[in-house]
């Protein structure tokens, strides 16, 4: 069993190459939930859907996120709503698009929801509706919410993470994150970290995406009882985030936005870092602080790409798991 | 001031006219929300949109409820989650459509009322951001659910108004009508019906459609305290519902399927009804129960007929009125 601590785009691209690589069978995808929001009444899961719509080959290419041909009416119809909207109201959120094809999956999850469905039983159904072979498996079923200290107009704002990302494009400086409700939350996946050969922490944002898994009792823990068979790739390639604020985040909240800074995050928890053949240079650095160091091409291009990753990381995490005997 | 109980298709149709015959700012529309329900997760009133729609010339002409031009994608895409959907669960109902540009409308009211605002006041926000220069109102704030006894395979099963109406095509018999909540609820209208110069029952369902405004409190003995200025419009023409199973229903329940029916179930709270030119023939057996009835045309085939029908209405409420002092 492979078990990928997953956060949105690039742990979904990695995880398209992971089912081509292996049998899907022996996947589960572990998933951030912690940018799961509400808006107009239905739940959304962004990071699920991201995962779940690129393994089953639909995500939008170009954008990342929601599905191909879409077509976007009922966001464009919120537009009358806007004018008579009262002060302090947040209805017809106009900055959080949402497809009409994307519309039925969140119809879906809420009514199940509802009906008192676990979010981990109506993402497997979803999951399952999609075609998928793999598990996925939201991090956990409960309510954990990411917020964002932000500074803005040079006052510091808390806002939730879809506020920040969406609403704001994070462009705004960060002073601050914490995640609602992990002391209480209760992570799904502690028995599939012990029961995996390999634990591969995908090329996420390490704050923002697997900062929320992490943040859950117990994970770190069992993630170091199991150090030596854990493999992270990193997100930050020369220095830069491929998409998303994680490069800047990382810098404005006292990290070094570069493989080594990665790497001291991962260290406690993480055998193994995988990173670009662009930051081969940092190799030595990063073994010098006890993190076994593999250079390989990060940039997934293409699933093909991908899967030559996927590939090298579950070597990779053999070695480690060698080395733990 | 006019004050109009209304239901959904007749009732709209028929105000659609009054706006054209009087200064849509006298006139206040207590709509039906007994028909109320939600479906993934979104607040949906159906007659309260039918009556919004039709008066800003928007709904769709030939089906009578939703928006014109419309499209149905988010509704084909729950296909995908009916295979998935366990026994018991009544997630991605394919039976109730909800177009792609009416979802704008559903998602405004169920974000407002999450935010704590009252139906009454996102009525009237919607009403606005339509252009609506009457009031639109619903009959009550709090919630009632219309419930339907039918008749299947041999038994009798409780159903919510729009699993009867909508998901059986309202096909079954039916036994038995409540309106859960009505006890408790309280009405928004009371002081409209004593400030009023006309009340006027717009042609829609005797039971489904004005029975639930009826039953809240206080409603029937303040409409028959005023009982002359009130006339009411017959749904039913020759023995027939011109849209829904109001006939059947009146048949079903023990009712006379006829504008005596009508007269009957209406007399106590109501001086006139206007009953359309195919019952002529009914006026002296109307009349014989104490109820005032007017002839005219009462087929809305146009706004023009629906603002004549509107005229002669409200006449007939002035001349009511005289005999009241």
């Amino acid at each position: 069993m492979i078990t990928v601590l997953a956060g949105g785009v690039g742990a979904a691209r990695f995880l398209r190459g992971l089912v081509l690589a292996v049998d899907p069978a022996e996947i589960t995808a572990v998933v951030n939930t912690g940018d799961d929001t509400v808006l107009h009444g239905l739940s959304i899961s962004p990071d699920i859907d991201t995962v779940t719509y690129t393994v089953a080959g639909a995500i939008d290419p170009e954008r990342g996120w929601g599905l191909a041909d879409e077509t976007w009416t009922a966001m464009a119809n919120l537009t009358r709503y806007v004018g008579v909207r009262p002060a302090g109201s947040t209805a017809a959120p106009e900055w959080f698009n949402l497809g009409d094809r994307d519309l039925a999956t969140h119809f879906y999850r809420t009514a199940r929801l509802s009906e008192g469905a676990t979010l981990s039983e109506v993402t497997d159904e979803i999951a399952r509706a999609w075609g998928l072979g793999l598990r996925i498996v939201p991090m956990t079923d409960d309510r954990v919410r990411t917020m964002v200290d932000i500074l803005e107009d040079g006052d510091v704002t808390t806002v939730g993470f879809q506020e920040y990302f969406v609403k704001r494009r994070h462009s705004v400086p960060v002073t601050g994150i914490r995640f609602d409700g992990a002391d209480n939350a209760r992570p799904t996946f502690i028995d599939a970290i012990g029961a995996s050969e390999a634990v591969v922490i995908a090329p996420s944002n390490p704050l923002v995406s697997i900062g929320p898994i992490r943040a859950l009792h117990g994970v770190d823990a069992t993630l170091s009882a199991h150090r030596d068979r854990v493999v992270a790739i990193s997100p930050i390639v020369a220095g830069s985030a491929l998409k998303g604020p994680a490069d800047r985040m990382l810098s404005e909240l006292g990290f070094e936005a570069s493989v080594l800074g990665v790497a001291r995050l991962y260290a406690p928890i993480c055998g193994t870092l995988v990173i670009d053949e662009r930051d081969a240079e940092h190799r030595d650095a990063i073994e010098a602080i006890g993190v076994r160091c593999v250079v390989a091409d990060t940039i997934m291009r293409t699933p093909e790409i991908a899967a030559s990753l996927a590939t090298t990381t579950l070597t990779a995490a053999r070695e480690g798991a060698r080395h733990d005997r």
